[in-house]
C-alpha cells in the first residue's frame, strides 16, 4: 500500500485523513472501512472505523499490525464497490488527488532519529576535513536525533533559514516504526517496520559545522525542517529495498544519485541499536542518512531561493520541496 | 506555585492529575477549579474545567497564561474553602501526599533539549581531553536533543542500562517553556517560561563518548532516562534564580555543589537562540546542563547498583532516584 495523508477543506473546517493510492484516486481508508462495516450490517460503522482505523496517521500507526490488516481490508472492500461508492451516509470515499492537497505523510512523528549509515557519505565528509573515518562508525550505528515538530511535506516551500550561506539538501530513506518494543534483535526488526519514505535532512552547512566543534552534534543547523513524503509504502511493495534508486535533482538537473544497497548499516541493525534498553514507538522515525553523493556538501554546490529540489525514490514517488526567497515569511 | 502531577488508582483504572502544593496537602486544581465553577452557578462546572484548566500537565501547559490564572484562582478558592472541601459531586480536591505517588511533574514533554551552559562543566570536560574551551562555545548556547519519551519522575527506580561500566548524574536545572512562539528576543523570553525544575540528565559516559567520536552527539549514552521533578516551580516563586545552590548526595555524602549564577548563558538566551527560525511549543523541556563539579565525570566517580542519588535544588525540593541492579528488569 501507499498510506498518504491529505488535507480536506469543508465549512466546518480542514480535516487530515488518511488515504491509500489505488491507481489515479485516492481512497480514504478510514471511510472505506466504515462502508464496509456498514455493509456487514453494524449499526455504529463510524464509531468502529474511527476505533480500529483512525483517521490520522500517529493513530492510525499506533494500532499496529491490526489496523494495518484493517485498512487492507478497507482499500479490497473500496475496489469491489468501485469508483462512485460511498461512505455509510454518503460520504466522500474516492478523491481525485487533483483536489486535495497531500501534507506530509506523518505530520508529527513521534521522535526523528537521523543515522549516518553510508560509507561513502561519512568517508566523503571525512575527507573533507583530512581526516580517516573514526573507527568508532563501525561499531555500531551512530545517529543524532533531529527535530519531529518541523516536518514539512510534499510540494511545500521551504522559508530561507537562519540567513545561512550553505543551505543544503540531504537525500535519504527513512523507515516508519509501526509497533512498540525494546531490546528488539536485528532478526525480530523488520516486523517493527510499518514502511518507508523519502527524507530530505535539510541542512544549514556553516551554522552546523559551527555547532559540531562543541562536540554535542548539529542542532540549529538542522533542526529548522525536514522533509518527508510524498507518501509511506508498505514493506510488501518494496521487495528489493537494496535496489532501490535514489535520484536528487535541483531545478531539473541531476546533483546526486546512488542505490540504497551501498548502506552499509540496514534499518533492522539501526532498530536493534536504538532499541537497546530504550522503548521504540509506533510513529518514531528512522532517517537513513546520506547515501554517497547525496548531498550539495559533497559536490561543494549550494542551494539557492527559487531552487526546486526533487528528491525521487521509487516506488515512494518525488519528494518536492521548494527553496523561498529569505525575506518570504510564510513557510 | 509547586505544580505536580500525581496518581490516583480508583477502581475504574489510574488517573494522573495535576496538583499544587499548599501547606501539607496537594490541591487537585482542576477538581479546585470546578468547585469554583459550581460555586459561581455554572451547570456544567467539570465540563467547563476540563477545558479551561485540563487535569494533565501537558494539557494544561498548552492552555498558556489563561490556564496558568484559572490554577491560581483554583487555588485561592481552595483556601478560601478549607481542608474538607469536595468536587460539584463529591470528589477530592485535597490529597495527603501520603496517599498518591508523584510521577514526573510532565510525564511526556513535546521535546528535551539540553545545554552546556555552565563554563565550569565545559572547562572540566575540556581539560580532562587536553583541549581548551571551544571558541564556538562562547557564540552561542549548544544544546544536545535528548530522548523526551524517557523520562522518569521522582523517587522511581532506574535500571541500570547498556551493561555501562561508568553510569553517571548529571545535576541541572531546567526550565518548561509555557508558550509557542518563534524568534523570540532574549528580553521577551522569560515570558515563555512557565516554571523550573529539577533535572538529572543521566549518562553511560563509556557509551557517550564513544558516539561522540562519530560527531553526532550523545545519543545511546543519554537516551536511556532523564529524570525530573519532584514539581514544577512558577517563576514568581523564584526572584532570584542566580541565587539557587545546587546540591547532589549520592547515599547521603555530598559529591556536588554548585551555584545556579555561575551560568554562563541564561535561559533566556537559550530561549532566543533555539527560537531562531524555529517554532518552540509549550511542554518543551530545557536543561541547563551540568553545573561546574556537578557529574561523577569530573570527580571521576561513578554510580554502582543501590546508589540513591539526590539532586536537591530548593524551592524545588529533592529529586531523588535509585540506582537498580543490572538483573532488576523492570524500571
Amino acid at each position: 500500500m501507499k498510506l498518504m495523508s491529505f488535507n480536506v477543506p469543508t465549512p466546518v473546517g480542514t480535516f487530515t485523513r488518511i488515504g491509500a493510492g489505488l491507481g489515479q484516486v485516492i481512497i480514504d481508508l478510514n471511510m472505506a472501512y466504515a462502508r464496509r462495516l456498514a455493509d456487514q450490517g453494524e449499526p455504529q460503522p463510524r464509531r468502529l472505523a474511527d476505533a480500529q482505523l483512525p483517521s490520522t496517521m500517529s493513530e492510525f500507526l499506533a494500532g499496529g499490525a491490526s489496523a494495518m490488516n484493517a485498512a487492507r481490508e478497507a482499500l479490497t472492500h473500496a475496489v469491489h464497490l468501485g469508483a462512485f461508492a460511498t461512505g455509510p451516509a454518503g460520504e466522500t470515499i474516492s478523491y481525485d488527488p487533483g483536489t486535495v492537497s497531500l501534507t506530509a505523510p506523518l505530520p508529527t512523528p513521534s521522535s526523528l532519529r537521523d543515522f549516518i549509515a553510508f560509507e561513502d557519505h561519512i568517508a566523503a565528509t571525512s575527507k573533507r576535513r583530512g581526516q580517516p573515518i573514526p573507527p568508532e562508525w563501525y561499531k555500531a550505528p551512530v545517529y543524532y536525533k533531529g527535530n519531529h515538530r518541523t516536518i514539512i511535506g510534499p510540494d511545500q516551500r521551504l522559508r530561507w533559514p537562519l540567513r545561512t550561506q550553505k543551505l543544503d539538501y540531504e537525500l535519504e530513506l527513512a523507515c516508519i516504526i509501526g509497533r512498540t518494543g525494546m531490546n528488539i534483535s536485528e532478526r525480530d526488526a523488520s516486523g517493527y517496520i510499518a514502511g518507508y519514505t523519502i527524507m530530505n535532512d535539510f541542512s544549514a552547512r556553516d551554522i552546523q559545522f559551527q555547532e559540531m566543534a562543541c562536540r554535542l552534534g548539529p542542532a540549529k543547523g538542522k533542526d529548522f525542517a525536514t522533509a518527508i513524503g510524498p507518501c509511506i509504502v508498505t514493506p510488501e511493495d518494496i521487495p528489493d529495498l537494496a535496489a532501490l534508486e535514489m535520484i536528487a535533482r535541483i531545478n531539473g538537473e541531476v546533483w546526486s544519485r546512488g542505490r540504497f544497497g551501498s548502506i552499509h548499516w540496514s534499518f533492522p541493525q539501526m532498530i536493534e541499536h536504538v532499541s537497546r534498553d530504550e522503548t521504540i514507538y509506533p510513529g518514531d522515525l528512522l532517517g537513513s542518512g546520506t547515501v554517497g553523493g547525496g548531498c550539495g556538501l559533497e559536490l561543494d554546490r549550494y542551494l539557492k531561493p527559487g531552487d526546486v529540489v526533487e528528491l525521487e525514490i521509487q516506488p515512494i514517488g518525488i519528494l518536492r520541496t521548494t527553496i523561498a526567497a529569505p525575506d518570504e515569511r510564510s513557510a
